[in-house]
């Protein structure tokens, strides 16, 4: 297919190309190209989340460039791509998560929550008047001691990995984990393999000040401060030579 | 008629073209066919599912590439092409089947539950600000001890059949179905069946890990663990030679 | 007029052209054509349907062609086309019927029944935001002895026939209807006269599992099953020879 | 104006052209103009309609051509057009009328059944999302023994009439009203004079199976059956020479 | 700005063109001039109204090519242009006048009832999917020995005058009126300077059944019959030379 | 940017341009430039309006041609531009000062006003489906012995001024008032001053009857008669030479 | 990617270009840029805001140009770009504190409240029928002993910092503000840092009148009058030279 026809199709949110293809979906994919990466490793006892997203200057607060979110104390999200968009997710993550709390008064578990922002980013593939949302997410967390990381990308699909990554340099990151990985670990490995990892996707070195990490395990969602990013940093070697 | 003419016809979802076709729903069929193949068999006593989806890393869980799904304990849908829209039907399905259940204080039969699912289709097809689904079903079960199996197309068509395929080389795996499916037998050859066909429209191995078996019977639905899958290969001489 | 011209009004659902036509319907009726035929036959004492749906493939339930529909226990409905369109009308038909009946106590006559279904399809060709069904129906029954058969086409419209026939090839079948109609006959009469119209605008043979054949009569709704549909199509000398 | 321009402003429903027309709802009259004729003839104490609707088949019931209805026993109309869309602007005047008449106890005069019908097609060609109707309308009947006759054209205007035509030929027709019209004349005269201008309206010949003739007055609606209509044909000398 | 530019804006209802114009409602004026005209003279005690519209045919009564319209007893309107069009908007004042009757115990005075039907004109100029009015209104009374006239454009605005004329030749039937216009007179006077300006602007000479006489005084709408518009076109020498 | 460029943008009310410019926005500045301009002058105790509107005719009520409009008593606004549009915020104006009054028992100040109003013009540049409004206004009173004057633009932005002008010739009456505004003056001179500068803005001469003059103090809104326009027009040596 | 397939994307507010860009989004942030600059610093116990309008008139009240705003006693919001945007999410953000006081009955805290507006802000690019809002804000305060500022983009993306600028020119003062900002200070250095960052990005000197000071403390939102900010200018020694 040339690219006129391409063009035909690619600017309608919800219709299918000749060959079966949703372009507004796969450009979609690009905006979360553009974002910085995210990465999630699922371990015996715990699924960490570590992201990167360097400051545009030394006087914006690191911390707020929101990258792994708490959902609801046990689950965490992390994000990539259009940082609006993202935050829109992870708040449809929250109040569901909420919803179903009062609802059967038992906190959901990682899949249910997973799958309810898959169908909210589904359904804005199909219906006419609103364009996809520019965003993955990783949705993680330990229920009933069992360790969930779930990926769910920009079509809506969500599907569930021992340890992946989103955003710019996704590829090569989870090169990196495939390379990498080991079925049995705990918690402290899992944070260095996604920083490893992470580290691979990222030009130049990673800095505590420009990085998240979070630990989700039985006791909840754990974000770490700057003195343990540069602790767990310093673990993985992986500390800037200053 | 020339590809000018087509190419003014096939952007609005709710136009026919001069001769009456909908292009939309055609080029649903081509999603359709851009997703990896699910097979549906009913024997004498049971439906079976067989359906393929490569992980696309060895670190996914491939129990999460669903194809596969329960619909409420007693009846099951595979299916085919794009996913996240396939999952939203899926959906409707089970919403479907627990709201008859809680109307009626008794579960729906196959057909029923098909042609909700078909006419939520048939919906997305005709009315605006929506594009077609691009998936398609098999809903299969086995009620008051007859075992029945629907194919629902983009269109939202639902037609029963004895064995069928949807997806990447469903006419291939239709044609072999054709050849050796034979009326009389169980669900242990319906398996067999099932597999062997699905194993004609792949390129390469079928591997225990990367297919989904379901048999729904008089005592429901009933998924294949990867042990029992890795044992119905080898049963039907389909295992890799490793 | 030319083809330019044409095509800049055809797209448009709800646009007159500049000779006052309406060419979505049209193309829906294209649509109609299409699809397989369906004949109906009004005698004495009944009305008859016949339809032709030929299975795409040995292991399709030929049954699940629906072709033709009981309505309400007492009325009928053939129809030819997209498949999913029908089956949508032939669902309104239903509903209509059924909330009719608990409205007033009385199950509704034959032209109110194809009148509110005329007027379904009469908005889908008005209203914006929806394209026409593309298919045709045939509505029938007898409601105090009186026969009465209805065809309703793409534009909404509904006219009363003692014998006609929808879908492909519905001109040589209406010719044939024409030709060999006699005023005073019995239901027999009126299946063997709507096997033979419909195997004039048939290639190639009748065969008992690809037909629907019903009897409207004061009794009811009552299609037959394979074997006295073969038993017909030997009545009426159109069994294959075998 | 050239045609380039006419083409930019005639397919947009809702906006005038820059010579201040709305060419959508020329083009409904153009719809109207390719359907049958309807006469209509007030006389000193009725209203008489004659219209003319050849059946495509002698299978065809000639009395479902609905060309003249009676709105609530009293008041009737006869159209000429899209035959869906007048059906449904019958039905639009048939609930009018018996709502006026259960707030009012009292059943509505001819002229504010045929406004409310008028405003009801004004609507439909201002108003986004909506094509005009494609048909006009003959509204007539006595009260207080007033006969009225209104006609309503596609662009919503109600005029009133001793005697007028709508449809194919309807300017034939009209002239031949226009020399004939007697200003004092009795129903009887009016049966001839309507069906004499619908004969100069129609190539060949009138069949009374092929028109509809009804007659309103003091007494209410009166369709003519087939023998009657045969009797007026005979007595306006217009029988087929057989 | 040349002919390319203005097509640009146009089109578009809601759209203002670059150097500040409303197309579409320049577009509505040119409807309400390819109607037949109407003027309106406010007197010391009187607002007088005459208009113009020829029937199409002998056949036709005169009377329904309504032009001046009784708002409520007290008021009245007098239209040109698109007749559908300005029906709507008379039966807007009509309900307007009795709503505010119902909730104030009043009738409203001639302002209110003019900027009602105006606002309601200028929304369908701003809000989209509906076009413009195509007709221009006169409305006039006598409300507490006071009489007032108002002309409202396709724009929505609403001016008072002491004489004014709508319509096709309005023009030159507004020179007559400032030529001729005498601050104190009566009822009569007005209506000859009302029907002599009404000359002016038509082609050939006016019949009484041509025209619609209407005169507002402390007493209401008293609209003249045809002997007394007979006699008043006698009284202003504009009787044709029979 | 080119011209071709521009048109892509300035036909969509509710996109921006590349350089973030909203031009339906620019171009209903346009649309106020087309209409006759309006002063406003804060003086120590008053805010005192003058406008200009030429009747088209010596038989248009020169009042009718509304410029100044009296808001609640109180409050007054004076308005440039489309005038159809203008009185729609005029109307609005009224009703949010009075539903405030309705609510706190206490008409609201200048401020609240202009705000509601600006609040309102401003949702008209960026929701779909509606036009901006093409008129500028004045809004001004007198509250607690403060004189408030807020000009409110086609964006919908608020601002406060000790005097200004909108409409056609703005800018050069905003020069003399910028040249001539004296800081410590009361209401009579402030009327001098709006005047001077309003002819300043005016082709030919001021004359009474085309002017519309209203003072706003402690004591309210007060529109002058003609009589009294003559006299301040007198007193402002700006009388026509006579 | 060229020119004219950027073009393509551009114009609709809700679609992703193909290398994943909202060009909309993109566009409004240069409407941000065309308005006057806002700085906010954040110092040990406050939150300054210092933002530029110059006045287009000296009859202008330069108060009345609103760049910093009070949200409710305790926080405030300084804006950039077009102003009619900005207006109408401090008055959202107002309202969203109001309620919030009211349901929990405690003001809400500063970055619940930049959240609830960058929602809204992110709406506005997603859903279609809006175009994006043209404004970027700066949300601050102190809340519990802890200054807080938020910088919000037209993209909807909340972001935390210490001292930040939105805006024309608001490179070069962030680089001044990263240069000069000091991490322990009180109230009046942050001003005077403020001031001295704003006079960088501005052409020409600051003068009182045309600049907004305000400080945000634990007592609440104070703005400077003239005097003060003439005061506070002098002690940055920014004062003109007069």
């Amino acid at each position: 297919m040339q690219s006129n026809d391409q063009r035909a199709y690619d600017r309608g949110v919800t219709v299918f190309s000749p060959d079966g293809r949703l372009y507004q979906v796969e450009y979609a994919r690009e905006a979360v190209k553009r974002g910085s990466p995210a990465v999630g490793v699922a371990t015996d006892d715990a699924v960490v989340f570590a992201a990167h997203g360097r400051p545009r200057s030394p006087l914006m607060e690191p911390d707020s460039i929101e990258k792994v979110h708490d959902v609801d104390g046990r689950l965490g999200v992390a994000t990539a791509g259009h940082v609006a968009d993202a935050r829109r997710l992870v708040d449809y993550g929250r109040q569901f998560a909420q919803r179903e709390r009062l609802r059967y008064g038992e906190a959901p578990a990682v899949e249910p929550v997973a799958k309810a922002v898959a169908d909210q980013i589904q359904e804005s593939t199909q219906t006419g008047g609103t364009r996809p949302f520019g965003a993955a997410l990783l949705v993680g967390g330990v229920v009933e001691s069992v360790p969930r990381l779930y990926e769910i990308d920009p079509s809506g699909t969500p599907t569930e990995w021992r340890a992946t990554a989103v955003g710019d340099g996704s590829e090569v990151i989870r090169s990196h984990l495939e390379a990498e990985y080991v079925a049995e670990s705990d918690a402290g490995a899992g944070v260095s393999l996604a920083l490893s990892a992470l580290d691979e996707g990222t030009d130049g070195e990673l800095r505590a000040r420009e990085i998240d990490v979070a630990v989700l395990d039985e006791c909840g969602y754990e974000a770490f401060d700057r003195d343990r990013r540069a602790t767990v940093l310093d673990d993985a070697d992986l500390s800037p030579a200053s």
